[in-house]
């Protein structure tokens, strides 16, 4: 399992569908992840510190939890299946339980980046979709490269890339 | 205040954004809100009876709600500033003291449809934006033919709606 943050959030041009890079604590490889429209715009409010005149979602998730006296311990992106993500969130009750739920990687990560909880991906999910960050072609084997070709010539056109966060 | 629930969900295709028609149960009044995209779809959803493949964030808020022992009581849809409704959710923890939790009323009608949990408008709200069902003309007073009527021409073109819910 490895800790990631929230690289970039972008949009693919192709699909028209928001794109989250989360990046590998320990290397400079990225895992995107597609994700919703209003997933988007509740992520791109708290990178950007951000805040909407009325609650959001996500905001009234977290004070739910907060009112509960739970926390959010981690949020794991733990497998793919399909092409789609499947995440878990952590949550921990005032009794010290942890209840493990069923998530969307968008929502997971809403929830992490508002209450301030690591974000893991899985060994599985890294290796089935990690590919070098977009700019960090040097030292690149050609394997690598290739991949990375490949993931911008298919899936995105970055020099088209909306750019709502570095 | 009144109960009240979720008539019909339209499209006002002036501003292109769906609007809830929440229904008096002791009249033919109806309190139209508008509401966004992403929560209208979470609406449509739970109305329809529908099932994502994957949870979405009400869904999610829901869990989260169960799994800590909480239990909503009822949402208040309570006041109007500026143009904007307010709602507050009555949620009980598992010691029984319940919180005032702020909120806007699309999260708050999401929350109540998969909750069970009864919607009341209150007197203020009431008094001040309902209206009489757009149906139901008969046996209005001039009054009351105008408001709609008025309703009806500035803010929605009611043959053009596309009616997800009857």
């Amino acid at each position: 399992m490895r800790e990631v943050e929230v690289k970039a959030l972008l949009i693919d041009p192709i699909q028209n569908s928001p794109v989250l890079l989360l990046k590998d604590q320990q290397t400079e490889k990225v895992v995107p992840v597609w994700i919703g429209q209003p997933e988007a715009t509740a992520i791109a409010m708290q990178l950007q510190h951000k805040e909407f005149p009325r609650p959001l979602t996500h905001d009234l998730l977290r004070t739910v939890l907060k009112i509960m006296n739970g926390e959010l311990d981690m949020v794991v992106i733990d497998s793919i299946q399909d092409s789609t993500y499947y995440a878990t969130l952590f949550v921990r009750d005032k009794e010290g339980q942890v209840h493990e739920i069923d998530a969307r990687p968008s929502d997971s990560i809403a929830m992490a980046l508002r209450t301030g909880s690591p974000i893991y991906v899985s060994d599985e999910v890294f290796e089935a979709s990690a590919i070098d960050l977009p700019d960090g072609e040097e030292g690149q084997s050609p394997v690598e490269r290739k991949k990375f070709q490949s993931f911008v010539e298919d899936q995105m056109h970055i020099s088209d890339f909306k750019r709502f966060i570095q």
